[in-house]
């Protein structure tokens, strides 16, 4: 897999591992205090979320969650990150396999590689969109951005920020009708921007067509806003998705830019979503 | 597996994941810069470390490498981490199944996960001497603590120290043949001790076998100092190794210590080695 520094960012896409009649999805996410989550948060919320982020990769592959191995840097509270951690364990049935502990300077970071089983062959990807495909998402986005609001307020429910969860059974019934599929945990139009150019098309979306966990003033932001781990993706033209799901768009041939938002071309330079690095 | 996060240490070992006939063997290792590297060392070399450490791991399973993901935190020098990184995955013929990158402040912080294919089955563990069992190690120790003195100062070979082997071939050859095998990365005493412990025995080691890759008076140093990654392997009694190896002590039944070094009995609270966290 190529790596290119200059773009500083490694594809977060899971790699296939194929071993005699098995497919192995394996994933790594990286999280740093202050970046990814707050200087006090409750270290069992970051557990929580470390897990769910990865556990999501694995859903959007169709993949069994089957164990995860930890990097982890000691914090200001290791015994509430591991309740959360093995909450989040057990929540997800997933092991631990096993990892390294260090202690370091600065501010915490995080590493969980989580591993998975394949339920179906050939295992999905975000590259798959072709032209004439409809696009769908599992359901509202904005709920991680209200749930934040409600963290540092105090006022409202943060579950939806805090707890994440991660659509393991719905990526196992997608997997096989899929033309490409994702997670959305940096913001749909972000996301929906790397599917286009990944598979080599630009995505049409209607923006009202998208279900909301905020209020209607809040639609841009919702759109660009992160870590509600939805599923994106595409079906060929006519399919209808084995589960519940809103259309919110549909693949093109590839133009000047990967989205056509409500008619208009947008790019990563327009301020798609949050990046992380 | 069990985490006790009072010990503050995961287990460092691998795990083993059984999927039909094959059995996979995953690690990893995190390093944070100030602590398992210096904050002026070459970033190629710290790249090199990294994936040999990890490397290392798998040998002492027998396993085959097959790929890594990667936890990059940026440095200061991004593009020159990439070289010695890609320098060592041509070294150990492993493939960038994928990672995660982030920005951060403080210290820097790397993770990698390594993934092998076991050559032999049951896999191999640091549990299984037994007393009677005769000690063997593959290589000298004392070379990286020399090679660090060498880059320290500018006089003499920091190879040792800046681009550790990892004995893949030799923990293959070895792996149906010994009772416990684990490498060495925290110094021969203190991973004897690890071994001794999980395999319910003490270690009579005779200082004197053990060969040296430092002056005779840095013995007891060298006995404590990490980093060579020789393998260290117990045989059952009359068996001779398949590789060259040195005969450095026996397995007994437990004592009230893990160690018995010429004759004395020592514990980790002794000084056996150094520890990373």
């Amino acid at each position: 897999m190529a790596w290119n520094p200059a773009a500083r960012n490694l594809d977060d896409d899971c790699a296939v591992l194929e071993i005699g009649d098995t497919a192995l999805v394996i994933t790594h996410d990286a999280m740093a205090e202050g970046l990814h989550f707050l200087p006090d948060q409750d270290p069992a919320d970051v557990a929580w979320k470390l897990v769910a982020s990865n556990v999501s990769d694995l859903a959007a592959k169709g993949a069994d969650p089957l164990g995860v191995m930890l990097g982890y840097q000691f914090g200001h509270d290791d015994l509430r990150f591991l309740d959360g951690f093995k909450e989040a364990l057990g929540a997800f049935e997933l092991i631990l396999l096993g990892g390294d502990s260090i202690s370091s300077t600065g501010a915490q970071v995080l590493g969980l590689t989580a591993i998975g089983l394949a339920t179906h062959r050939p295992v999905p990807s975000r590259a798959g969109a072709k032209p004439g495909d409809t696009l769908w998402i599992t359901g509202p986005v904005g709920a991680a951005m209200m749930g934040l609001e409600a963290l540092q307020t105090g006022k409202g429910d943060s579950t939806a920020y805090r707890r994440p969860g991660a659509l393991v059974g719905e990526g196992m019934v997608l997997a096989p009708h899929v033309s490409a599929i994702m997670d959305v945990s940096d913001g749909l139009l972000l996301d929906a921007a790397r599917m286009a150019r990944a598979s080599g098309v630009t995505l049409a979306i209607d923006s009202e067509a998208v279900p909301l966990a905020a209020p209607e003033e809040r639609r841009d932001e919702a759109l660009r806003w992160g870590e509600d781990y939805q599923l994106l993706f595409t079906l060929p033209p006519g399919a209808t998705p084995p589960i519940e799901a809103s259309r919110i768009g549909q693949a093109r041939k590839a133009s000047t830019a990967p989205i056509l938002l409500d008619g208009a071309l947008l790019s990563e330079a327009d301020g798609l979503g949050y990046r992380h690095s």
